[in-house]
């Protein structure tokens, strides 16, 4: 069984490319905006962490597979879920749907490690971050 | 008579929008480029300016005429001068043409103020930069 | 008296520049969101709008001012009236404001013309279009 | 041995985060942005082949691993080889290392399939972009 965290986003004018779909690499922002709204509820909401604790989550592994287009005027639906927390590390699923049809578009995977942002070295995850990941965490 | 410092930008696969030509928005990012290349003689080039010297050049104000649209696979010549000079201030204007027909795009035109990246304050323009902006103001 | 169309921006992580504010070519994009949420109640919404009945509103004219700057994590609110309706084209004015402290962030305008995006010509504005802007045009 | 393709990107002022460093996201459009110069070579450029052939290389899988942070000012070197040639589809291989040091920034690889844009299924790869694939290829 697992939860996960859904997140919606209206596809935008400006994130079509030249072949009339949406550009690729737009996916990606829409997963980075799921996982920052997910961890709204940590102290400071992400903003916080970011800007006045100094800890960031930045991807040092990316997976996807897209299988269908996504075209102006679509709302995609972003179910994120947990794979793995480590000490410093936690691997996220993004499984993008297209909101009315609910059609797969996408499988995105990042694995992100928290980071003190002055020093740019790894952390352990705080406790309210773990706090957020820990129930979304797939089973097996 | 004037002198223009000229910036040319081939248009992006990611630019375009969902009505098929380049998004209004990415105009201003090209003119932003074409005044970083046109800061290149100052000490550390502009991102030297910005990073190490923490001191930048936000637009404070904007003007922007659009004449003929943009498509995949265009280029187009970006030609900068300077139509006003103050103590922390200075008035760039932005002429896009086709890069071939040399058709008309559009004018823009952004006052930036030279601003302490730090303090978030204006501070007057170093000599550095002074002495690349001179020599591209217009004269009447 | 006037009446204006809210739409409220939260600033994402990528929106940040290298001088630790929001990238100024970013607001023009949040007014054209805000543009596109107005029109929602046109038929098809802003999306049918200009996928199926391939009509569009490019930006013929832009001007803005940018009075403070905007942080990661700040909320922007987007009040959006109309100064001018012609034939084909409308005026629009966009009062940005800090969500909480509604302090003043910048004034910007868009001429935007309704435009057959098939034959890239400007066409009178339909009567749903109209309709939508009437109610917002300020009156002095 | 092995042949590659070299792109240099130079990191603007917009593609840095509230993080201060690169966002992740522009990495897939530099890589993107090096298979369009790197496809120069055919019957229109790659803007030919999508604008005028109606033909694209849409990725339907990538695979990324970052190594170490980039900031702005750096020039990032793209070497893209040729993994796999299949019958309409190319498996592409990014390496990117910092322009002067040569530090290793990441690996990144996307699976393009060579698509029809307006029927949306894949087509066999065109002899001219065979051409310019198989001299890329890495041979084990």
């Amino acid at each position: 069984m697992s939860t996960s965290f859904v997140h919606v986003h209206q596809v935008r004018f400006d994130e079509i490319d030249a072949a009339g779909i949406v550009y690729f690499g737009h996916f990606f922002t829409w997963c980075h905006d799921a996982m920052a709204a997910m961890l709204a509820p940590v102290d400071g909401g992400y903003a916080g962490l970011v800007t006045r604790r100094r800890l960031g989550l930045p991807t040092v592994h990316v997976e996807a597979d897209f299988a269908s287009p996504v075209r102006f005027g679509d709302e995609v639906r972003i179910a994120t879920s947990v794979e793995r927390i480590g000490v410093s590390s936690v691997a996220l699923r993004f499984d993008l749907t297209h909101g009315t049809a609910r059609t797969h578009v996408a499988t995105i995977r990042h694995v992100a490690v928290l980071t003190d942002l002055v020093e740019l070295r790894s952390r352990p995850l705080p406790d309210d971050v773990r706090a957020v990941l820990e129930p979304l965490q797939t089973t097996s």
